[in-house]
């Protein structure tokens, strides 16, 4: 078995040994194949075949994402850092190609957590880029951050033949889709499956098992897909997190991933790793 | 299958709905059954047993780590929040209780990252515990900040019936261990697995398998635990990540779990999950 979520492929090299060399972003950005990424609305603009969109680069952009056939990929810190609309994130989704998704995730994460990480957490002084944009260092007590990568759990469990499934309050009409909630500090990823199944439907939980993973940039979550067996189908619904929860018989989820209008519910988007698997589970890939 | 590395089981019932309830931290404070946790040199006190020590509630402690038996478990943030030295590390390692290990990694995790965040690392003004500890809030800018929990992948490579380990300089003499990095953002963690091998071990890789996972609160791990197929047993070792790096026999592996001072390498302890992962490859549980 192998899933490929969306976001989920390798992308560039990302070339982490030219990271720690001081003079390596000069010698790279004089380099004649160089290219740098274009912005567009605090996100990286995508053409007409959902391909990146890249220029000469000009100035010296910060950020190494990395190189392509040996030439160097770099990026400048767009100036409006602020979180994305979800009406253009929804658009960039449908429209980017599976192949430049991972280097748009790297790029967009990056760049966001450089916006929000101006200054130091440890001192409040101000902080300047590192490592060629993969870290940022204190002017005041020298202390160096890595940017954030937010483990989430999401996941389907299972009774009885049928898949548990909410709705958040912000979803569009009808959809339903897999669980999830962030990892704490102290957790191990089947502790976490386990919590935000008793806390968001009152479901206990027996087998855990990791089905996918999936880097989600907005703006920087790491989406780890699992399937949990439950241990009854009584529901206790968590009413400040999800609108509804459900049981679903695989009839009905194979109706609504085939886009049948008259399904009992709308499944989750292509790009989004619970399709990934609401199709693994349909597929008897568990 | 049930891998259970140290650190990785339920813990204390974290009681997610009373954080968001301002006049919770008050009437916990205030039950008969409260609770404290004992520090002890930057780190929370074990007894003779590997227990965690509790003491009756002073003052007003601002985290709760959760509910045990309905009674709540607070926790102080302790002067000293710098990083604990080795020896200790390792000392407590050894004599900690299991069963009590979740929670002294979510309170150590948790207290070395309010240490570090006292400051807004989007605006530079002040922060304060916020959600019964689980969060803190900018007093400026307002921006809400959540603990930082940072996903490492941590992999045993094999090839032809022969598992890849390495050494960090860290390491006691004659240790090999999985080799292991951070996810960075825009990567999954089967992307991640193949980068570190690929950059540490010149090593490239086929399928990459799930195996377990575990907190590290020294300070705020994910250890997500994998096996991978290597494509070939060529090794180009990065020398500046480790000393050295070896392929070693299932003959070898199990001599070297067994304790045997004639091994060919000294394993990694108990507490790591390298060390359960080779328990699993052993146990052919791949
Ligand atoms: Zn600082
Ligand atoms: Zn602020």
């Amino acid at each position: 078995m192998r899933l490929r979520p969306f976001f989920s492929g390798g992308g560039l090299d990302r070339a982490d040994h030219l990271r720690t060399d001081p003079a390596a972003i000069g010698r790279l950005c004089a380099d004649s194949g160089a290219l740098e990424l274009v912005w567009e609305n605090g996100a990286p603009a995508i053409d007409a075949m959902g391909r990146l969109c890249w220029q000469p680069v000009s100035g010296s952009p910060p950020l190494l994402l990395g190189l392509n056939d040996h030439h160097p990929r770099l990026c400048a810190l767009p100036e409006d850092n602020g979180p994305i609309d979800a009406r253009t994130h929804i658009q960039l989704l449908t429209l980017l190609a599976a192949e430049d998704s991972p280097t748009f995730a790297a790029a967009l994460s990056l760049a966001q957590w450089h916006g929000r990480h101006r200054f130091c957490s440890n001192c409040g002084q101000s902080t300047e880029p590192n490592r060629c944009g993969w870290s940022r260092a204190c002017t005041g007590c020298g202390a160096e951050h890595y940017p954030r990568v937010d483990p989430v759990v999401i996941m389907i469990a299972e009774h009885d033949g049928r898949l548990l499934l909410g709705r958040q309050p912000s979803y569009p009409p009808g959809r339903f889709s897999a669980l999830a909630g962030f990892v704490e500090p102290g957790e191990s990823l089947e502790a976490a499956v386990a919590r935000e199944l008793q806390e968001e439907a009152g479901i206990a939980v027996g087998e855990v098992r990791y089905l996918t993973s999936q880097p989600w940039p907005f703006p920087s979550s790491l989406m780890v897909g699992a399937w949990a067996s439950a241990q009854s189908d009584s529901l206790t619904i968590d009413t400040n997190e999800l609108d509804d929860a459900r049981w679903f018989s695989r009839a009905e989820v194979v109706q609504a991933l085939s886009g049948d209008p008259d399904a009992p519910f709308l499944p989750p988007p292509a790009a989004a790793i619970a399709r990934t698997l609401l199709e693994a589970w349909v597929d008897g890939l568990m």
